[in-house]
């Protein structure tokens, strides 16, 4: 199955925001920021908790607001950050957002 | 009424991201940014559309997530940005989502 990414001149801030905006969301796209390859089971190795069909709906989101590619890689999902494209049409918000987390951790 | 409000460093980033995450609020939260002083009404007035029933969820979201402060004078509720407080936990981060709005009203 092919999914459908948006353009990155069609992406828009409010939904990276909103897509950003859940604990969930944004511990994987954490783990995706940290490098290496991914796909959904690793990330979901990573940070634990939520279960495999309960993640469709998040990577949904993510896909659909442009944070990442979801492609298919035989039986699995490979899933990458959309770094260029969120630092070039969004300067600086990406590293803020992964500083602000780290923030929250080191503070709670 | 007396709204509470959480302190600096009882800030979440992804409930700040939430918050901002949402076309009527990022607007609401442009207007405030743009200076001046505010209540719902002149903030409802420049942002035009939602009804002001349909704010109090509003302005709850983000006075909860700690985006703006809301307290009553007289009959209104001033609003003010917690720019200073977000500024000092997530540098940068709001100025990137301001400037991330421009760019997408600018080329839509």
């Amino acid at each position: 199955m092919k999914y459908r990414h948006p353009e990155r001149d069609q992406i828009r801030v409010d939904e990276v925001l909103s897509a950003l905006g859940h604990p969930v969301r944004l511990a994987a796209v954490r783990v995706l920021a940290g490098g290496g390859e991914h796909n959904c089971t690793s990330v979901l190795t990573e940070i634990g908790v939520p279960a495999k069909s309960t993640m469709t709906h998040h990577w949904r989101v993510l896909r659909d607001s442009g944070v990442i590619i979801q492609e298919p890689s035989g039986r699995e999902n490979l899933l990458t950050l959309r770094r260029d494209d969120l630092d070039a049409r969004y300067p600086g918000l990406l590293d803020a957002v992964l500083a602000g987390a780290r923030t929250d951790e080191a503070g709670s």
